[in-house]
């Protein structure tokens, strides 16, 4: 098992739709996360800055990578661009954080 | 079992001293944390705004709280206040951030 943490962008004013919008996610994207083998996976939100903080465990970072390639991941950045920093193909803009602790 | 996130604040020029001190922290640190009930804690380091994000699984709120009030955490404090921000107790400075999704 790998952790993972990676930082995203949410518009401020569209928290409370990006909250909603994940109450729940997609059962089919739920489906494809834990098929990929992610799972543990939380997003908080700093009111600070806007940013989403979200840790996961995942098997292996192929797999992780692999769910880019979905249609459903790919439907999901499309319904999710007007409510965050986004990319030119829809996905999230993602930055990933460096584990500087670990105590199991 | 409560999942809990929080955002420090390190020194950008200390971060690399932060993480060398918690390779390993403490034994007696560790065994106080362990015995309040916390587990797979990890902490993350954003480069972009040194901001440090802590993810951990707690047993309940009271005996996280209570860690705050042991000789061990007061002294572990004080030796990282030179690396970080901190309040004038020499705690960190510290954010709960709110949970907008979560996945089994």
């Amino acid at each position: 098992m790998i952790r993972k943490a990676f930082k995203m962008k949410v518009f401020p004013d569209r928290v409370e739709e990006y909250a909603q919008r994940h109450h729940p996610i997609w059962p089919e994207l739920s489906q494809v996360l834990k098929h990929h083998g992610v799972s543990n996976y939380s997003i908080w939100y700093d009111a600070d800055t806007s940013a989403l903080f979200a840790y996961c465990e995942v098997e292996s970072e192929e797999r992780w990578t692999a769910i880019a390639d979905t249609e459903v991941c790919r439907r999901w950045w499309k319904h999710m661009q007007d409510v965050m920093h986004t990319n030119q193909d829809a996905s999230p803009v993602s930055e990933e954080l460096r584990e500087v602790f670990y105590l199991v």
